[in-house]
């Protein structure tokens, strides 16, 4: 966890304070399961609520866990002290520390899923809202960084709205592979602790039962759910990188907010550097990086070694916090990117019409004109405007070939802007389910 | 692609003659789509089908990219040598090569994913078929490397089959992710096609429409795709390493099949290597590698750029062909694989009844004994087992605290192997669905 | 292997061909030690050479691998049927297959390594020459990809220079790794092999002896060597990546080359994409991606175990072949990069002096001025040209508190651009040790 | 920082107070070099060092920078609060933020590859001395994970230092990649900056001057300083597995020390855990996932970006941190590894003689037996061993023909274990430069 890259929320998630709530969640709900089987007495289960409003004193669960060498052990043995020795007598019984590790990092995987769920449909709503704002917006369309034919800024944005719900589905899916809990003993055969006990623990902690566990829940799962992560990662780089493009200095149709007292970082007006869509590149790496641990996760030996927990520590909480620092800042600049239609205009004529060109093609193609010639008669008139700044449409319009096959009317139909925006309806109620 | 790593139906998806074959459907769909909206003849649409059972003749097209340097163009005009100049003269109207290398690429993708998916079902059939089998075969189960409890082969068996029933269905998400075709022009915005002819080629191909394309289609999509080919590798390996443990000298459970005739690689007829099983961790190794360059290929410059081209010419063939091998291999080896239940039941035997132990403590406990007095009476029987080889029951039996508490009808019980198999059916039904 | 990414002196490495070569050295080499040694006949090793300019028949090998399933025992006894059954008597022994084997493999990585050590010094020939071509061609330099200072074209190629000497240096170090034989026996204690032969063996392939092997060569050295690929594939992405950003159509300083003939990949002249360096940068990722696998092929069980072969047959070509491509590419691309000084010069002046402030700004406060009153001064007339479009230094002259701390003189040498470039001769002697 | 895997030493290197101290000592030692060349006043640059046996605010310094947004501000800042705003006057001057935050990160890796370097020294010390100590202790070698033919503990100890050795050069290595230092300006050039203040500062710090720097250190060296850190963690991961296989139940040549009053985590005392090595697995992985995103950091737009700071602000602590405290538990496992030779002879006998099969095999072709012949011998023999639980050795004494063959001398011969052991001297001079 790097300080400045987390929020309190997904942080408090992977707190001790609240691991060690979860767990003895796991064994009170466990305890009343034993005492309606009739497998301990009711009393001592209920005495263990007792501790419900009870701190969990870390440092002295440290202490003993200096002593054990164990931490679930440790755990217990405080909450001995406090809900006393005699109703704390059945506690864990038939059960594995696996049992409650793994559920209580299932509990705190399908609790960070919720904040990232819930990160994605605020980035969504920003998306949306500029999408809808700039629908008709025109700004060039680039395939390999070089202008190619006119778009929309509305449908930029919506793109990545289709492909961030897309990451809201993976996230949702993501949940629900880890949403699973296992109470079933040292390899999984309930040998000393009946199925229904699971079945209590998972329901009142908003799990499922784990269908078959060794000693452990399937890391597959988990692996599953580091993919989803480090897909939405990649989706966050995405944006970034094109916000980043945009601001370049030559290019220059957004730039990451600045209040208007803000004079960017030194002297120089036009030094706004877009730190942060720079900065969530490089975050977008580090929750990326987590995919081949997990992976690596998923081969234990037998019905368990302990390769994946190590990693765990590490992956869990740092892939979370960050994803969730990310989604959050990334939906700040998306809400807030200063967006400059001007510029974009101007960017799009820099080639005085040249990228209309593939329209005229077509245009004197579908008048019956063969390819070959069209290619000529297009590309005498292109050349002069790469070459003598001439404009293309005077040009087209000189040249008495093209008159002949096109019109003047052709030729401004060829230059009509309308045609790129045409569908842009029908593009957003495909993404966004209306127009 | 590695020839011994690869099979006949998944290689020829990839072949250059099924990828032109689809460009051909493309063209050939799209142009009855443009007719029907009237923007191009229908004789010119009718005509194009002349292609339909001809063979492209790839190294004449080879021999006009070599010109072109353009691969869609030099099928275009070979295509064009095959329908005639005239009846090609609308193919490819208003569309983009990316309209067709995308919506190619997606086909195959889905198709691979068939394949997958069929392979799939054969290793689950397998996987369920040795359960049910060896459903109640005694095993111990270990954690660490290290005896534990007792369990059974079936178990283990059943475990894996709900990994990969899993996989089966990321496999099939993985493959709803790619099944998606777009015919939207230079930047996505169908400023020369209509977007009902996307909606009809997609239709006939098996596809949806991508809601919302640039030049291409988005590539989270395919990174979903290969981090779910990722996850299937690993189960892949997590199979392999176990069969692998289990074929070692000293343990000794199961081996790779090998022919009654056949007698081991050299002169040591023990020498049987676990070499599939080997051959199938580096290969889950050779998938798993995808995942980073798929991420990495989602982030493209604005409406494009071709860098993940080259990735995909790589990844896209390698992994679906490799995993495909390697399911089909694992499925075989799991199928013929020699099981040796007397051995299992030697190495369960091995420690004499100590693996019996924490049921022993169990007992004791539920007996009214206090937790560290159990432990006491456990420990020095069990101490004796380990150091002078003694039979934990007979020591047992001879402690007379033990048979205090116990009795011998206790001590019976805590050695009944029934209490590790009891939740088997439990278990098969939430696995399978029956007992 | 990609075929329209691979060149045929790398691929003919990987070719069955040469792979035969080398067994059939490493055992005639061996044998002729033996004799030596009095293991064997002189005349048994002397026979076998004849074989030395037979050509290894591959389809009769894989005929009788298909029979034997085992690739070195096939081709031994191939050439048993090349030599005679007499004269091959004593091939191979005391030896394991992995001594031919992995021997082999190092002998093709050293040669693999010859070729893109041969590749990196044409590459770096290259941007030598571009460097001290464009020493002193001003350029704006760039961070967050907003102009900052004046840099020159000629330090752009000098830091990828640098930066590919480096990587020089990493390729052979890697070859260095990898440039080891072993010829120890079935667990690499020389049981049944004198350590002589292996001393034989490697000097006539010029490989070191591995100082102790188990029946493999250890992988660190595999490891260590596609970790240096991967260094160098990133290097080749950097130079790629920067070319992709000047060729940008409202950059353009460069762009790969394209004859005069020759008029862009359609009707718009504008329309030349960078798609070698597009293509580069996906190479790249193709030969990142073996340094996982590779990494993961380290840990063997005990003396070894076959996983790391089959990741080996696919990294090993693949890897080598994309990044000996990938280095022909971008020496080709360096070598024939437009160049465009002009645009370079019209991109740094865009902000009519702006990116002088921050000179202004320094001498302002060596000429005694606060800090805080420099800011102010620079800033109020760089405001002028960031909203008004005014020229900067103009509005400098007019400021009379700039004029007085300063002087007309003090302003012209803030913007004298050979303050930029001075030092440019001190780093060249750094970089390529003349100036 | 995962704590428990943390070691205080390495942790400091990367507090805020070291961190603040390089900061200082950078400008302090710029400011030197600046007086010496005459560009600011001597008494400025010495009064700087009045911060020297200062405490550096923290609390203070993020104070500032809340407001500034700016790190290297909000410290120099603080800088002024010490030493007095004229005293702080010309520090800093014309040098850029990244100056003084790349090289500090150099400092900081070169320092944490010397602990490292440390470790690893310590670390071949223990492999050194185990190797001595069980130089001819007998053990089967496997490969596969099945008997192969014998070997040593003594060999198993010297292929890890042979590793070891190898990683400890590479970590040499790798701090030579990064001992360097920048502080050339805000893109390189020197424009503000005599390279002469860069090359005093690198000497003061330890570092070479980079050769030519843009605003950043070119990050091709922190990758491959990466990349040396996850060759080495594999090869933790390669030791860790070879303890984890030895100490399975049923192989049991070795374990993780363990007290003599200590009795197991349980009342089994045979549950002896190698829950060390399963965490160095772990830990390996979470080391060597750096790599990938180190290699995506190489490249950077145009003179900088700022893509890779948060990267590394994770993996430059993680990675280290973490490959320490890993590197100090491995050497402590190696020193304190309980070994057991009775057990490992006993693993060797395992199979009554089987695994000198291939000796005699040997044996008899040299005494004149074809190879086919000697294997139907040699079969016929090792079929009894394995299928009615003979002694291989008794019963090739009892096969006639294998007498005519070897004499009982011969075949005494191919049973005397010190052919196996007869050039561990060799090899140990190889590995140890002694034996």
């Amino acid at each position: 966890m790097i300080p400045r890259y987390s929020r309190p929320d997904m942080v408090a998630i992977w707190s001790p304070e609240t691991k060690f709530r979860i767990w003895f969640e796991i064994e009170a709900h466990a305890g009343d399961a034993m005492a309606d089987l009739g497998s301990i007495p009711r009393e001592n289960a209920d005495a263990v609520w007792k501790a419900k409003d009870a701190t969990f004193d870390i440092r002295r669960i440290d202490e003993i866990e200096a002593v054990t060498k164990h931490d679930v052990i440790a755990f217990l043995t405080h909450l001995s002290e406090i809900v006393g020795a005699d109703a704390a007598r059945f506690v864990h019984q038939g059960m594995t520390s696996s049992d409650v590790l793994d559920t209580t990092l299932n509990v705190q995987l399908t609790r960070a899923a919720d904040i990232l769920i819930a990160d994605m449909e605020g980035l969504l709503a920003a998306l949306r809202r500029r999408a809808f704002e700039h629908r008709t917006t025109l700004r060039i369309g680039r395939s390999h960084g070089i202008h190619a034919e006119p778009t929309t800024m509305g449908l930029t944005f919506a793109r990545f709205y289709a492909e961030m719900d897309r990451n809201l589905r993976r996230l949702r899916t993501a949940r629900e592979e880890v949403a699973t809990g296992a109470l079933s003993g040292a390899v999984g055969t309930f040998a000393n602790i009946d199925p229904r006990v699971e079945e209590h623990v998972c329901a009142k902690l908003g799990l499922r039962p784990e269908p078959i566990s060794t000693q452990v829940i399937p890391r597959d799962r988990h692996a599953a759910f580091f993919a989803a992560l480090a897909v939405t990662a990649s989706g966050i780089e995405n944006v970034a990188t094109e916000i980043r493009h945009m601001q370049r200095t030559e290019v220059l149709e957004a730039e990451e907010y600045f209040s208007p007292g803000q004079k960017g970082s030194s002297a120089m007006p036009h030094k706004r550097n877009p730190v942060l869509t720079e900065n969530l590149t490089g975050l977008a790496r580090l929750v990326r990086m987590a995919v081949i641990p997990a992976l690596e996760n998923v081969t234990l030996w037998h019905e368990r070694d302990i390769s994946h927990s190590s990693v765990e520590r590490g992956i869990a909480p740092d892939a979370t916090i960050t994803l969730d620092f990310a989604l959050a800042r990334l939906t700040q600049v998306v809400d807030q990117l200063l967006i400059y239609p001007d510029r974009m205009r101007e960017n799009l004529d820099r080639y005085r019409g040249l990228v209309m060109s593939q329209r005229v093609l077509l245009a004197l193609t579908q008048a019956g004109i063969s390819r070959e010639d069209a290619y000529a008669m297009v590309q005498r008139n292109a050349m002069k405007v790469w070459e003598q700044d001439a404009d293309f449409r005077t040009e087209l319009l000189a040249d008495p070939d093209v008159g002949a096959a096109l019109g003047e009317d052709g030729i401004a139909a060829a230059f009509d802007l309308d045609q790129h925006t045409r569908h842009v309806d029908t593009i957003f109620a495909r993404v966004f389910g209306e127009a």
